[in-house]
């Protein structure tokens, strides 16, 4: 390590990035064998190749088996027509209804999708985004995975903007992340909708139960407590259960059965998904408890009608995805260069899972 | 698959589980092979390896090298004298002073003391309970890996029970096993404090930093509600920047950044820990706010003294490391039956990185 704290090969790795970057080395040309690099440096072949591994892991340089490691083309005149979209679950019914008002556009202009599912893993997605460097994409829209955690890949989207490849976060956006291209669902206003409405149907202790890893679980919180705060009711962050990824099955059951043990007077519960609210259902039913007679319940989701008769919040996905689409194709075409910052409204649909209090 | 969902495997592990438990199959007995197993139970030997390795991750058996298998023998009648420590970071300070009063404890009763880093991961937490049924502890003390999630490894804890092993949780508690030994901080108690001087000194816009994967930053979370709500400060959820294990190094930064771009006047700022609270006063700094002249900063920590100035609240380790050993040494002697549910108050040490402000 020299004096600035930084290592041989980071210093290499920052010395040739530099050569790509003001074009010494050039879009597609072969990059010196990893001994010609060593002796041009003067450092040993492991330095050239930790230098070389940053530069393939932050999609600069890509290595070819049995040809050797060339610099990745990007500058290419024609356009492959070729769009990515990377969403946590490509099975999903929002995906699908997503895709409806994507394709129409796309295919309009002639452009082929590829979709494949990150499974909210941040890991997966950095893998994607490096193929679609390789695979030679036009642009890219991605649903962030675990989208409240600061991204750790934050290098990977810099190279796709060296490349000019425009992408496009969908449903959330890393913090600090946020002056990007982005269209987002207004989960803020989700989540006040949903409060809102159980406050005008007479309730007052009402459990809120949210993603503490998502954008859209953090956002909804807001809305919820700004809705309470509106009429004057107290927030208490003992009816706020925060799930996670990784335990977003059992929690949210364990946090309402410690209230309801606790003897809590629990009116309603706003679910951040349908399947959750499902789930709670299930459970509830089980203790005897009726919904909506004993609790509402209001659940979240991108599309309407995966439960049927929750009353829930959802988004219209297709106009979504048409918008989407031709964002991004204004965008890879050069007619739209300012930032995009679009805010969805939610709609709310009322099902049978609700119920009017008497005072 | 069977009609009640459960595999062939599932369902053998079961059987051998209850012939353990009812004392068919006796402790430290070494099993029927592979082939006798198969053919007693009518399965194939895939099926009886599965099982096997089921019963194996539980703690209930022991494989032993080129020997066979073996139900773990926990029922000697002599005590081995050994206990394990497991906690998320061996080397921390607050685990140096809490073995200070351990082993005041421990080694005037004869007892060793193992210790474990998790590194706050809970397959490493899940590993070392495994290790520990095989190298015949007495006694375990953990401090659990993200004590927000539910745990993964219930089962693990009741194998615990089941051979009679007392365990004791410190510093946090996994959701839905609060009914457990465990000796706590009272963590919304400090961030009760750490809210109600702050406002005592004048400040009204308190941004609180508290970790959302973890029992302690929810538990500070509600006791720095608890102190705005008593002298009718109203809750602003944009106040509260919620980190995660992942980006514990990266998002304080990012959440205060993004609010003083926004022009809010930041007056005081609460950090679940002194090193965060560090990180910030740098890169406050940087931008030219002055400590506590612009902002007071005030911190939470398990020990004082590790940032010298600081203003924050500690607990008194070694004290509770008496009690923990105490504790602990009662259980395995029997001399103490009952739950043990214990909450540890914090202290306030005020600093000279806190202000009074003129209102």
């Amino acid at each position: 390590m020299n004096k600035t704290g930084r290592t041989k090969y980071y210093i290499l790795m920052e010395i040739m990035k530099q050569a790509i970057l003001n074009g010494t080395i050039k879009a597609g040309e072969k990059l010196l064998s990893e001994n010609e690099l060593a002796k041009k440096y003067e450092v040993s072949r492991h330095t050239v190749r930790r230098a070389l591994s940053l530069l393939i892991e932050e999609g600069y340089v890509t290595a070819q088996q049995g040809r050797g490691n060339f610099c990745i083309d990007r500058f290419q005149i024609e356009k492959t027509k070729r769009i990515l979209l990377l969403v946590r679950e490509k099975e999903s019914v929002a995906v699908q209804h997503l895709l409806l008002g994507m394709k129409k556009e796309l295919f309009r202009s002639g452009y082929e999708l590829l979709i494949e599912s990150t499974d909210n893993n941040v890991e997966k997605e950095r893998y994607f985004i490096q193929k679609a460097l390789d695979r030679k994409i036009d642009g890219l829209i991605i649903e962030p995975s675990k989208s409240e955690i600061v991204c750790s890949h934050q290098q990977l989207y810099e190279t796709l903007r060296y490349y000019g490849i425009p992408y496009l976060f969908i449903q959330g956006v890393y913090p600090g992340m946020r002056n990007q291209d982005c269209i987002l669902k207004d989960d803020y206003q989700a989540g006040y909708l949903a409060t809102r409405y159980l406050i005008r149907q007479g309730h007052k202790k009402i459990v809120g139960i949210f993603s503490s890893d998502d954008h859209q679980g953090i956002e909804q919180h807001k809305g919820y407590v700004k809705a309470l705060e509106k009429v004057g009711i107290s927030y208490h962050p003992e009816f706020i259960i925060w799930f996670h990824e990784e335990d977003r099955w059992k929690k949210p059951w364990i946090g309402v059965e410690e209230l309801l043990k606790n003897n809590v007077p629990v009116e309603g519960i706003i679910c951040q998904t349908d399947r959750i609210a499902r789930e709670l259902m299930k459970n509830l039913e089980i203790i005897g408890k009726k919904i909506p007679e004993d609790i509402s319940i209001i659940g979240n989701d991108l599309v309407e009608g995966k439960q049927k008769n929750l009353t829930m919040i959802f988004y219209h996905q297709q106009e979504i995805g048409e918008k989407v689409a031709t964002i991004l194709l204004h965008k890879i075409e050069n007619k739209r260069t300012e930032t995009v910052d679009m805010i969805i409204p939610p709609k709310l649909i009322i099902g049978r899972t609700t119920k009017k209090r008497i005072l």
